[in-house]
């Protein structure tokens, strides 16, 4: 793994909350909540690379996601066991209100 | 209430995350979990007015808290209700995770 991802205890909540704080991040994260590993290139239709390089940064940086090169593309996961450790709960209850919202928006 | 506050369908939960991004706004938050009306003066010591107006705002804009005018100041208090009512588990989620970034950090 790369030196920017931080180690379970190097993770903030403030940092976690505002990477969340985002609906394209909060998209990719849903995606990733199938506990698999997901091609870069493959989450989001329509961003540009450069914007997907930014959130995948943000994701990384503040400890929500894994991001491991393969050939010249990057597979992402979430980094459920680390979030799920250290904050009990939280996650879940970000997921689910999620779907809350979206029922909303229906 | 301010026509600024928005009803409980209207909280949307990445605006929710991105208000609680940020340390001192997680701090405000952290204060107004006792379920009392706080002074909006008295919750954080250090921090110039401007700079607390704008939090105040982040934080009522997203549906994290009451802000209700009390002669010259504005009384804050936390949506609680309305939170647990739209996403059960987040805001205690949220508090405790931020209980256990505090331990980390001594």
């Amino acid at each position: 793994m790369s030196s920017r991802h931080p180690t379970p205890d190097q993770i903030r909540v403030d940092e976690v909350m505002s990477a969340l704080g985002n609906p394209l991040r909060l998209a990719v994260v849903r995606v990733l909540a199938d506990g698999g590993e997901h091609n870069c290139g493959s989450i989001l239709d329509g961003v540009s690379k450069s914007t997907l390089t930014h959130h995948w940064r943000v994701l990384r940086d503040s400890g929500v996601i894994w991001q491991r090169p393969s050939g010249r593309e990057n597979l992402l996961s979430l980094r459920r066991e680390d979030l799920d450790a250290r904050y009990p709960g939280l996650l879940d209850a970000v997921l689910a209100a999620t779907k809350t919202d979206e029922v909303s928006e229906r």
